[in-house]
């Protein structure tokens, strides 16, 4: 397979480094030449040759810019077919349509993945290692198109959702949008707080808060380009917030208790670490100490009892020089991992 | 010391299990007789016995409750002072004053630490370390039962942090009981949406909305307890976010990128794992098995480098038998960590 990247940012390059681990030849463009080479230097591939022609052609470029690009590489024949990877689809849809693209060739494709982190230096071949990368082909795009960014998206360890790009839209306004924005709103909140209140801050609030530290010029990019849908989602979210605070200050806080329950019951239905519906683990805690080889002492002895840890959280207080690390386990292996720990000498409770 | 326990759930229980620790005498007493016999049978303590005496008596009930159980422990002469643990303080001290309790010898309190589990059965005594303990004294409490108090969440293992009730309860109604609602009214909206959406969710949405799982009943007296604190942040919030909504679909998206700005600020005041200013970490991320002892394996490496991983989370994929281990460390032992992984023949990306 040859394909021509073109953008090489964070996304370009890491399809670009998936692609060249299975042997696929990668051509590589951006409008900034600097980062063209740093993607090459990377080993991600080979400048684009005048005249290239590549199976595929990957548009890593921000949303807005993605109709202009296609239509570019269309008038000079670049592929046999394309795709992009903005995180909306009927914005660069409409766009390209707009511009008379070829829309027999272009597939719209969305990878659910990403880093903090921006630019090819931050690029990783295992970017898209088993996560979901939406498809959303247009009515007239062709099978053969379709067939062959599939199989790219698979040559990068994703797995394709085929979809439409409105129904994409929506539901990442839902499940990633909005959610930012939330995060964004209560972390405000906490701007002009006094140092005391921050300090009685719990793991919760550093849950709920912490997606709301990504950058800003990218997230108010996708926040415009997904305007309507996460305005809907953002507008229900504020009614049900204002209510509560209605209800609270009028006395009537049994009714903030059905929020309370439709929170949970949304809480339940995101699929769990394995997908499908969640699974429950026990959580084992055992207090450590800060220091080196400490969690390494305690993994090879979880190891050791055969005991598969599913998820791991630590929790450190201020000040001291030991914490909590919460071991999520199988309800089955909770007791083998608890002997096991009990036998290695740290303090666990029953 | 000679303790009271007067309500045996999982913070009364916990408070004695830490006490007799540390070698304290400690009596039990619960409203349930089945729930105090549980936690002397954890070892919590003794059935407090009639007429006894105590130094400090720990009311461990929830805040609508605390007033009543002051007044009755006074009446009889129960301890020379008295603390409760309440997560909200203005109306315990409010109805303790209007029921004529005396004030010298009660100083409310709160440690900022819970689980998501409740009874007895969940009590640790561990579940305090390091953990910030708020006391809000009247101006009337004597020094002498400060001083009894303080030493008492000393010896639970916890950080004691003198303030005022009004001040407490808007502290917690900004870093706990807003955040809730806030993750609650976020989770919600996914309660109707369609499988394929949440097949899109990423971690961002699952932290964001993790506390939304807590106990609706619990929640509900908390926030009850507290409202026009949490109703002023909440009513903040759902402006912040229509107004958000609003700007999005007027077409002003540059405006969403102040409530964003300020998002950023604001979760940068957060304290880090050691307390005071946050500290910056890089994080190594590493592809590893899903199986028994792939994560000892990792941690031995890290260990044996000499490493100290500050923070651990596993990614997982559907479908995948390999997830990636984002693992925290200070700058400069990122390479070592690295090199050490590397050596280990775990797949890296520098």
């Amino acid at each position: 397979m040859r394909v021509a990247v073109l953008g090489t940012g964070l996304i370009g390059t890491s399809v670009a480094l998936a692609l060249r681990e299975r042997g696929a030849a990668v051509w590589l463009a951006d409008e900034d030449p600097e980062a063209a080479r740093l993607a090459a230097n990377l080993g991600a591939g080979e400048p684009l040759p005048d005249g290239a022609h590549a199976d595929v052609a990957v548009i890593a470029v921000p949303p807005a810019a993605v109709a202009a690009t296609l239509a570019a590489a269309q008038a000079r024949t670049l592929a046999r077919c394309y795709t992009d990877v903005a995180s909306v689809k009927q914005l660069p849809v409409a766009q390209a349509r707009a511009r008379g693209c070829d829309m027999t060739s272009y597939v719209p494709g969305h990878p659910l993945a990403g880093r903090e982190k921006h630019g090819p230096a931050a690029a990783r071949a295992d970017l898209f290692l088993g996560r979901t990368w939406a498809l959303c082909p247009a009515p007239e795009t062709s099978e053969q198109a379709i067939a062959a960014v599939t199989a790219l998206v698979r040559e990068c360890g994703a797995v394709p959702m085929r979809t439409d790009a409105a129904a994409h839209d929506r539901w990442v306004a839902l499940v990633s949008h909005a959610p930012h924005l939330v995060a964004a709103a209560m972390a405000a909140r906490l701007e002009a707080a006094p140092p005391e209140a921050l300090d009685l801050a719990g793991q919760g609030l550093r849950d709920v808060t912490r997606i709301a530290a990504g950058d800003t010029g990218l997230w108010t990019q996708i926040l415009a380009a997904n305007a309507g849908p996460v305005a809907e989602v953002l507008a229900a979210v504020a009614a049900d917030l204002a209510e509560a605070a209605r209800m609270l200050t009028d006395g009537e806080p049994k009714s903030v208790a059905t929020l309370l329950d439709h929170g949970q019951a949304g809480v339940a239905r995101i699929p769990g670490k394995h997908g499908g519906e969640p699974r429950e683990f026990t959580v084992v805690q055992v207090v450590i100490r800060d220091e080196p080889g400490e969690l390494a002492r305690l993994f090879d002895a979880a190891g050791a009892a055969g005991v598969n840890i599913e998820d791991v959280r630590i929790e450190h207080s201020p000040g001291l020089p030991v914490g909590v690390a919460e071991l999520s386990v199988r309800p089955a292996e909770a007791v083998t991992l608890l002997d096991a720990l009990e036998a290695g000498g740290w303090p666990v409770r029953r």
